[in-house]
């Protein structure tokens, strides 16, 4: 029997998606499951973007140029524009999700070997594209303690190695919610351009930012990293959109576009129904974004204030995006998600919460921690709040 | 500056799309381009998989699980068990088009540095994707007086090094038109039964068959060979629908599907509303299929003949696909199909070919080769075929 590839074994299960299967269980049992597990928010799709794709006239579903809709793009860039961000039509390519973006960052800067700073707690599956490429991941470790701030500096200085070829941020934070500061930003720019790294930043929760006294500094905003920032951008979160599978890799640097043009034509185009989608929009009126911000800004109030409470509970406040990392009073919170699945229930429901280990590439940090995203609405928050409180108390008297 | 990787550097160009901006100066200057060069159909895509993006009643645009809607899976594995492929809901998974599904199998089954071999000319973007998987593709050339046929099996066998982990067909071949007999799909089986190899077949044209007295012949059909079998397909020719970037992976062998989850996993999900029109689409009824595969054969026929009285001109009859190879009375293909569009036209018309030297591996072959597709109706094509024949002309008294 032919064998898979050591690539192949080394690729990390989803630590968001493989407790599926016990959820599946517990549903078939009649359970009702509170999904605070998955970055799949409930808020609705803008309906002029929904009435573009009812309204397409299509009669031959055809391929796309390979770095997607010119009229998106251009359109696209002007919106960047209009919130500061210097970017032209050719400085996009339209990707199959943020996702693809990142495959194409990554195939276009790394190799086989290299290796790729990232502050830890960071989004799961940069794992899994990482090792997708046979590219190193180099974790700096960020604290609950400290709020996930950025590590001094000098945590990355001695980090570097002549393999190391990018610094990547996720801005604000998945799964920690945290926003870097300006200073915290010119600080990656000053590392990266004195050792001519990459600096990629994944700015994909950029409007969900929830107090009036900070705001968000995008990579391509630093004057003088232009050939060094690559940003990654999907329209799943900012339109509730998941499902498009619609982002895009934004560069001034004219290698790093001509090269992941390359990986882009390998792959045809990215899917059109979802590209008329995105590009419909970026007319979703700006009422949309502020009742958004404000509905997620309640609930985030709401769940940290909900988990404060939780004796033994602590918790970062998470300044943006819609995650937080909790710290539990268990020892090890891959048993207890999967058991909170598999064994128990608070009058026919239960919670779903994704173990914060698989979000730290340094074995044996965070097992006591999970991620929860809050993408409910308020009723059900408060609710799922109240079985987790339950659910510790039971679990942590058996 | 930071430099892009080695990888980003020895990614292919598409050969079928680096023309594409010479083409564009071509329809700027008003000349009317005949596109020859690209798989991209002008059949209509089927009312039913349309309508049902029309009709679905959609309020937040979610992620799918990551191997695709489970009704969707269930229904294509009984359409597949229709026309006798022993496939179940478990044996597949939905990818964003036939090319993830490719890059999911090599992902799987192959290291950086090990070897696939290839049949020659073959789809120009399978180096694409090797190379971003850093996997060294190894070709056994076919050749156009052969009619592209399998090469002997020794020619196989000599090529087989411990590195070597899988063969990829194309059948019918993109961009030969050449259809696998059962005899040659059993010699290919006993290879990969005899060293242990996976057998990856990219079966995407099945359907396009064009002779009564031949048929398909799947590697999922073959006895023995249901842990090295890995069947790629795509909805992107079938109905007409490139654009949706839907395709899966099918394989009986347990590892290879786990392990192709992890990369699927990590890339969240395929395209919800191309999912939507592509269950849709398994229920097009059968005169579709009937209407296109005749209008197809029509073109084919029109095409060889056409081309077969052009002097000079070479092709092999394709058995099936949209595609075939021919030879030119030209030394360099790639400067004659720039030339057609940057300096030549006649009577405000040219056309674009693909230069079939980028379906090659081997460097120096396939120079005075183009790849046509017949893509267009027939009084197009007729058009086309005039006009090639015309410029040959003048291209070779200049």
């Amino acid at each position: 029997m032919p064998k898979i590839s050591n690539k192949g074994q080394q690729m990390p299960e989803s630590p968001i998606r493989k407790l599926v299967p016990y959820a599946e269980i517990a549903k078939k049992k009649g359970v009702k499951v509170y999904h605070l597990n998955i970055g799949q928010p409930d808020i609705k799709t803008p309906e002029v973007a929904l009435q573009a794709v009812k309204n397409a006239a299509i009669e031959v579903l055809e391929y796309s140029h390979s770095a997607g809709f010119e009229s998106y793009r251009t359109k696209l860039a002007a919106s960047y524009r209009s919130y500061g961000l210097p970017v032209e039509t050719q400085d996009i390519i339209i990707t199959t999700g943020g996702s693809e973006a990142l495959l194409f960052a990554i195939g276009s800067t790394m190799d086989a070997g290299d290796e790729i700073i990232i502050p830890e707690p960071f989004y799961a599956n940069y794992n899994g594209f990482a090792t997708a490429s046979g590219v190193k991941v180099v974790p700096v470790i960020s604290t609950l303690e400290e709020g996930f701030a950025l590590p001094p500096i000098a945590a990355f200085e001695q980090l570097i190695t002549p393999k190391t070829k990018a610094i990547l941020i996720c801005n604000p934070g998945n799964p920690t919610g945290y926003l870097y500061s300006q200073e915290e930003i010119q600080q990656l720019a000053a590392i990266v351009k004195k050792h001519d790294l990459f600096l990629i930043a994944d700015e994909v929760y950029r409007e969900f930012i929830y107090d009036a006294d900070v705001q968000h500094h995008s990579v391509l905003n630093v004057p003088g990293i232009e050939e060094n920032a690559i940003m990654i951008d999907s329209v799943s979160k900012r339109y509730s959109m998941c499902g498009a599978r619609i982002g895009c890799l934004v560069s001034k640097n004219k290698d790093v576009m001509a090269t992941a043009m390359k990986f882009a034509q390998a792959r045809l185009s990215p899917p059109t129904y979802a590209q008329i989608a995105s590009e419909a929009a970026l007319d979703t009126p700006q009422s949309y974004f502020e009742d958004v911000i404000a509905e997620y800004k309640g609930r985030r109030d709401l769940l940290v204030e909900g988990l404060q409470n939780i004796p033994g509970v602590k918790v970062a406040v998470p300044k943006g995006a819609f995650y937080c990392i909790a710290q539990l009073p268990v020892t090890n919170a891959d048993e207890f998600a999967q058991w909170l699945l598999e064994s128990y229930d608070f009058h026919g429901e239960t919670v779903m919460v994704a173990p914060a280990a698989g979000f730290y590439s340094t074995p044996g940090v965070g097992l006591n921690e999970v991620r929860i995203a809050y993408v409910l609405k308020k009723e059900d928050l408060q609710r799922a709040i109240a079985i987790l409180e339950a659910a510790l108390k039971t679990y942590n008297a058996r």
